[in-house]
C-alpha cells in the first residue's frame, strides 16, 4: 500500500500551533527563532504531538503599551492551539513543559520588573478544521 | 427614513475576519496580496458573507520552527472568524471553499515535502461584538 | 511577610490582553503607539483590570483584502482576551468602553467611507493560562 508520490492528505492527528505576540523591544535581547526552536522541543518532548505537525512561530508588534508605560516594560504572550481530544491531564501537562521552557529561556528578562510572560491553550474544534500536510509524509517515512 | 450622511453605524450583519500567519521564508515565493484576494473572492462566493464586512490579511512570523527545523519548512495557518447563526452545514462549506481555493493557490509548494497549510473556523460571540463600518454604506448604496 | 526580592509569582488576577490586527496602509495615518496607549487608558478605567497586568499591542498585516479591495481601504481589528469569570454586564461595559475610545482616536478615518473597526471579547480558560509577570510586584508596592 505504499505509495511513493504520497500526495498531500487530509490527515487526523492534532494540529499544534504555538503563536508568540512580542514587544518589538525585545528584539537584540531575545533570540526568537531560538526560542522557537526550545518551544518546539518542549512540544515534542510532551510525547503528546507529531513532529511534522508542530509549528511555532513569533509576531512582533512594533506598536504596545505595557502595565505602566516604561520604555523597557516588555512582553511575551503564547497560545497554544491543538487538536480537541486530549485529557485535562494531558493539556495541563503540555502547557506546563511549554510555560517551564520559555521561563528558563528567558529568566535574564525575569531579573528586572519589566517584563512578563503568558500562555494559554485553546482547542481547535476538529469539525471547523481542515488541513493539508506535505511535511508529514517526508518525516512518517524515515 | 433615508439618511443621505449615512453615519457609521452598529450593524447586524456578520463579520468574517481571515488571518493568514506564515513563516517569513514565503516572501518571494507566494504573492501575499494576491492569495488574499483569491480567498476574499473565495468567501464572497459562498454568499454567506457581505461584501463590504470581508477583511482578509496576512501577518509575516520572521521567527518560527516547523517540524524538523529545515530551512525550507514553511506553513501558513489561517483562522476564520464569523459570527455566530450560521448552519453546521454552511460553515463546513465555507471553510471547505476557502480550503480549496488556498490549495488551489498554493498547488506549486505542495510539490515539495515542505510546506504546511491549515484553517480554523471560529465564531465570534454577538454579544461580545462591537462594529463599525463605514465601508458598508458605501457599498449598499451601490 | 513583605520580600524584598519579591520572585515572580503564578498570580490570579485577570489578564487582559488586546491586540490589534491593522491593515499597513494605516501607517502614516494613525499613530499606533499612542492609540495603545489611550486603548489601555480605557481598560484601566473600567476598573476591572490590574495595571500591571494590561498589555496592548498592535500587529500590522503587510497584505490583505478588505471589502471591494479600493487601495485606500483599510481596517484595524481588536481582540480582547480577558479571564473568565466577570459579569455579563462588565464584559458588555468594558467592550464598550474601549470601543468608543477607538471610535473617537479614530473619527477622522470614519470621515472617509473605507474603514472598518471591530472588536471582540474572548474569555481565557483559568484552567489553561500561565503567567510569569515581573511587573506585579514592582506596581503593587508602589
Amino acid at each position: 500500500m505504499l505509495n511513493i508520490e504520497t500526495p498531500p492528505v487530509r490527515e487526523d492527528t492534532p494540529l499544534p500551533h504555538l503563536t508568540l505576540d512580542y514587544s518589538a523591544n525585545l528584539d537584540g535581547r531575545v533570540d526568537m527563532p531560538a526560542l522557537c526552536g526550545e518551544l518546539q522541543q518542549a512540544i515534542l518532548d510532551t510525547g503528546l504531538f507529531e513532529h511534522g505537525a508542530v509549528r511555532v512561530r513569533a509576531l512582533r508588534a512594533d506598536a504596545y503599551a505595557v502595565a505602566d508605560r516604561l520604555p523597557e516594560n516588555a512582553f511575551i504572550d503564547m497560545s497554544f492551539r491543538i487538536g480537541a481530544g486530549r485529557t485535562a491531564a494531558d493539556k495541563k501537562r503540555a502547557g506546563t513543559a511549554i510555560f517551564a521552557a520559555a521561563n528558563a529561556f528567558l529568566a535574564p528578562l525575569f531579573a528586572t520588573p519589566h517584563f512578563a510572560l503568558s500562555l494559554e491553550i485553546r482547542e481547535i474544534d476538529a469539525e471547523l478544521s481542515w488541513k493539508n500536510n506535505a511535511i508529514h509524509p517526508r518525516l512518517r517515512n524515515k
